[in-house]
């Protein structure tokens, strides 16, 4: 697929045009004038000859070298088109004709139709609504852009047209080079998971950059991704994220966006690195490609001035890396050559009056430190020293350990800033660009550092959860009782608290009785979800006749607020006594499927959104560390001599919820809320337990 | 004092010399090249003529008319030069001459000498170790940077000479310009405050822009930013925030940078905008300075791509402003002739066909729209659009609201962002920068809508607090008994819970009589400030027999952990039941003195860090706001049915605290930890206290 998209015998171009100015007609000279050495065919029933070349009447009249289609008809006639490109056998095709799916209406009934011509006749489409395809070694720009990429290694692939155009205009100036662009458009057949793992295949590309939308389908996309940054980084900026950003991104290409909980969670569990601005997408991409990789968080500064020094530094610090300290030994060296009002720590401060040479000199001793794993050279301009000569000896280290050179202003320092980047040296305008690239550089360095592991999935008793939903289907209830939640849960290992149901006040006080009070009594209706805004919680009730009375009062309570719910009557449980409330949950996400929630139970997850996400199923270490992300984990780990609690009772707990869940995916919500967890060595409990179903099928 | 810097009838250059290169060339040449029409004077033992003009021996030679003098001579001879200056009523001096406090050793002797110098003569001094000034308007550039501001209305000031040379550098390719540019340095003697007045005062000075390693007196400068910010927005970037920054910072300048949760709250205290990169204080200044003020956070986008609207509207709303909703009069216009296929909600997305005309009709329509305080335009290069058309429309839009330009790309856009730039329209390369100065327009906006007032000081009964911090200063006694630090508290108002010392275990059983179990007991000695660590605190005593035991238990306990601690006894205390525990504090910070703190008391200060800061003395708006402004408010404001809390109560302590602190300057530390507040109308409580002073003057 890659060879016939990027490195076609031959291109055709169905609907050229001889009209400068229109898309046919621009995708037919981008074709000749950029060194493609294959065969270019335009396509038109009238014209004869377009730029040259000769024209066919229709795809029927193509020679057989054709690998690759760009189509650019009106809306209506490209299905047709299709149909034939595959009895010529032409099984690459991209569509930039736009009135599909983001016109709505009459597009969107085109697209479905597009989506069955390419599953009829298994024709690879790129499109529709998209800008077109670029091959920078290839010199192949099958695309109605205005302009071709440099070569470089960045791969880039977006899903607006417009960050394409406007990314592409901003590299030709900025000397930042791509192996292959892009455009995804409507992506009717090829998605970014397609393109991924192309872009992985290639040679050419060293780091995938991407603009998102929406992904078309999370689970595969995160099994993809989870593959390819094993070999290559993938720096992805995906918009959407507010509700803002949501509601534009659906009326721009009806793609519904998911909640940025899931894709923060889903990228990092695949190893994207996730940037959240289009210069960010820049200065990592850009570093990524040109450097090598930093082994640790140890950052080192050379410099010609303090200020920049600082600012530096105290980047470097925010972001979680952290200032080298420099052995003795090249401190020694440094101060043998430097002027003595140099400062020969980190940031390394040669001085403003320092000339070129010194950079050179002190990046060289500095770069050979072991205590130091990256390297940040910064320029001031200043009357002495020639940024070309700094430019140029930055470019000439030989250090196997990244460089990244922030040259500061423009005026004077432009030519130099371009020069380097020529040579492959990323260069920033202002330190802080820099060393966000050295943050995205050092997490990617980070999700290498872990081992690729399968999910861990707990064995559950599966026949105890197919029994119940079978009986909630058969009469198309959705919501469990209580007490089907809690024996899931048990089916899945998850210490739950006894408890006995009681449909009489005398049922109630014998089960107090045989669980030893005090005891909680919670009404049991699967038509009641929020229990305690209905008054259907006691906790601590002391004697089985006050839990009599309790069972009375609750259920009389109930029926006259909830009239119409059908009250099987209570549960009465044992009451779990101390140990620190905490909630684990899943929600269905309509793009990653299943999201398992963790959180310190009732204000922490209230009030201050104390939460950490992963999508499942997920891994013991995926668990571990849900736990252990909480802003609140120190309460867990134990504060003011307080015991830790059994954090790996939780762990246990989060793994054998997201195990329910990937063996039932019907699941489309659960709450363990409060999941309850005792001192280290004595579990976790279930004290609430809450779990719902998805519509069936078909089902409205 | 402008006008003797920046207009004066002639300025010297004391250390001028025939060597192209040096700095005592360069100035020279800088004041003759830039259209400075006063007369300049090069003083040079030695020389004849620099550059066409006679040089003059010495200082006393000059004639009457010089009001400043450039001082560019070895650092040994500046004092004296001062000193010569004086004589011939040269008042105005920049000192670029480096070689004092940033080397350390004797470098700082001679600074203290300049200093003294200034002192003695009343010569104003910028510098030493600085660029120089410049003013765009006067042509005067007294400086050796190469290059000269483009004119324009952005007052900068930096404490790095590095910064303002790279600062310099960058505006001149960009477009941005400067009405006045002046490089502080060692600031001995003018320092940002002073410069804050100066550019305040300034009639082509619309916004003042700095960078800053610290301020120099904090109070002074709180004083003057108040002021000036009603008059001008200012905007800083104020480096050394972290460890690393810091330390980089003191061995930079030998400043002393304060913590950073000083400068934050001092800041946002006195309407500084701060930034925290070179690029949002590029990005902020230039939205400052070209457009009219933001009226409201309601934001519309006029672009003719959907991805960079999407990304515009996340950015917008992840930085606490909205998108506005058009109204119907609005969107029905836009409709009337836009493509079929554009977007007439906001984003209004004219489509990547669209002429230029149609950007043109879509902005003043939408900038008509009362529910739109704020407009930005995006233009992605494509085909049929050409920039230099849009950008002509955009700059020649008449509305009072700001408009924001985007111009996405650099190739086939930089012309037409130049463009607008000269014409004073902001325009950037992404929109996230557009976003970012909004949201900075929109603080400056909320500052203007406050009232200034002066601070809140409530009347405490200061002859209490002076007999005990007397009596300390008798015996040298920093640290407060507990029964001490109650009283002050009390001085000020704050209501503090019951309590009775007690020697022996049967005035201890006493005193629980008196106050009525169950009773809380507190080791009382100034030794022991963390009581609990040494087991000094016992809760919830139910008898006076308890209470009896207890004592024996806890002194015996004390005296065998801390055997050199004077121990007078135990505080016998009522044992308040209910509320919340909160926790109200001071420390002194170097830069701005007493730093008042506000949290919510335990974990949330030790764990989640969850906190608030204001400089004292503050207003009882700034205590509502520090109780307000901790994530964990709404705890406070009541959850779950609990009732709310006497919040009132709280801004109460927290005024009283920052009373007392600005009555008694000597005060380092104080806690009130917990303040235990109740429901509303029931008051808080101080429940431990603790208290201490600075050394005296004078005492190591």
């Amino acid at each position: 697929m890659l060879k016939a998209f990027f490195n076609p015998r031959g291109v055709a171009v169905v609907g050229a045009s001889t009209k400068p100015g229109k898309v046919g007609h621009d995708i037919v000279a981008n074709l000749k004038n950029y060194g493609y050495n294959g065969g270019v065919y335009p396509i038109n029933p009238k014209a004869k000859e377009i730029l040259g070349l000769p024209v066919f009447k229709n795809i029927d009249q193509l020679p057989d070298e054709v690998d690759l289609a760009v189509v650019a008809v009106a809306p209506a006639m490209v299905v047709t088109s299709i149909y034939e490109l595959a009895q010529k056998n032409i099984m690459a095709c991209v569509v930039v004709s736009s009135g599909f799916k983001e016109v709505g209406g009459e597009g969107t009934q085109l697209e479905k139709d597009l989506a069955k011509a390419c599953q009829e006749t298994g024709v690879r489409i790129i499109g529709p609504n998209c800008v077109g395809i670029m091959d920078s070694f290839q010199g192949l720009n099958a695309s109605f852009a205005a302009g071709m990429p440099n070569k470089g290694h960045i791969g880039f692939f977006s899903q607006s047209g417009a960050m394409c155009l406007a990314i592409l205009d901003w590299s030709l100036d900025n000397a930042i080079g791509f192996s292959k662009f892009i455009s995804l458009g409507n992506k009717v057949d090829l998605t970014e998971t397609e393109i991924l793992h192309l872009l992985a295949e290639d040679e050419d590309t060293r780091v995938i950059m991407g603009y998102l939308e929406a992904v078309e389908d999370g689970k595969k996309f995160m099994k993809a991704a989870a593959e390819v940054t094993r070999k290559k980084p993938v720096v992805l900026l995906k918009s959407g994220v507010t509700s803002a950003g949501a509601k534009a991104a659906s009326s721009h290409t009806g793609a519904l966006a998911g909640a940025d909980a899931a894709y923060e969670a889903a990228f990092s569990q695949c190893g994207v690195l996730r940037v959240h601005t289009v210069r960010q997408l820049f200065n990592l991409a850009q570093a990524l490609a040109r450097q090598p990789l930093l082994a640790g968080p140890a950052m080192a500064i050379v410099t010609n001035s303090g200020g920049p020094g600082i600012i530096a530094a105290d980047s470097v610090e925010k972001l979680g890396m952290h200032m080298a300290g420099l052995r003795p030994e090249t401190v020694d060296e440094l101060r043998s050559f430097l002027p003595s009002i140099a400062s020969v720590y980190n940031p390394v401060d040669i001085t403003g009056g320092a000339a070129a040479e010194l950079y050179g000199r002190s990046l060289s001793i500095t770069a050979e430190d072991p205590n130091v794993d990256g390297l940040m050279v910064i320029l001031s301009p200043t009357a002495t020293v020639d940024p070309r000569e700094v430019a140029r000896l930055i470019c000439e280290e030989k250090t196997n350990k990244p460089i990244f050179s922030v040259l500061m202003g423009r005026h004077s320092v432009e030519e130099s800033r371009i020069y380097c980047m020529e040579q492959g040296m990323p260069a920033y305008d202002f330190p802080e660009d820099a060393v966000q690239a050295m943050a995205g550089m050092m997490q990617y360095r980070k999700w290498l550092n872990t081992k690729p592991k399968p999910p861990d999935l707990v064995e559950g008793k599966k026949e105890v959860v197919q029994g119940i939903i079978n009986e909630m289907r058969a009469v198309k209830r959705r919501e469990m009782s209580e007490t089907e939640a809690r024996e899931c849960f048990k089916a899945y290992g998850i210490n739950v608290a006894q408890s006995i149901p009681a449909a009489t006040s005398d049922e109630a006080a014998a089960a107090a009785e045989k669980l030893g009070c005090p005891v909680v009594m919670k009404i049991d209706s699967p038509a009641i979800s929020h229990k305690s805004d209905v008054g259907g919680v006691k906790v601590g009730l002391k004697t089985p006749d006050e839990v009599a009375r309790a069972f009375l009062e609750m259920t009389s309570r109930v029926s006259r607020l909830k009239p119409n719910a059908w009250v099987r009557g209570v549960l009465v449980q044992e009451m779990v006594q101390g140990g620190r409330e905490t909630i684990a949950g899943v929600t269905k996400d309509p793009q990653f499927g299943h999201l398992i929630m963790f959180g310190l139970g009732g204000i922490y997850v209230e009030v201050m959104k104390d939460v950490s996400f992963k999508v499942a199923p997920i891994t013991r270490e995926d668990a571990d560390q849900m736990v252990k992300s909480i802003n609140a984990f120190p309460l867990l780990r134990g504060v003011r001599g307080e015991p830790p609690a059994d954090m790996a009772a939780l762990s246990d707990a989060i793994l054998s919820l997201a195990s329910l869940v990937t063996d039932f995916p019907e699941v489309s919500e659960a709450d363990i809320n409060p999941l309850l967890v005792l001192p280290r060595g004595q579990g976790a409990m279930a004290v609430d337990a809450r779990l719902s179903l998805s519509r069936p099928n078909g089902e409205e």
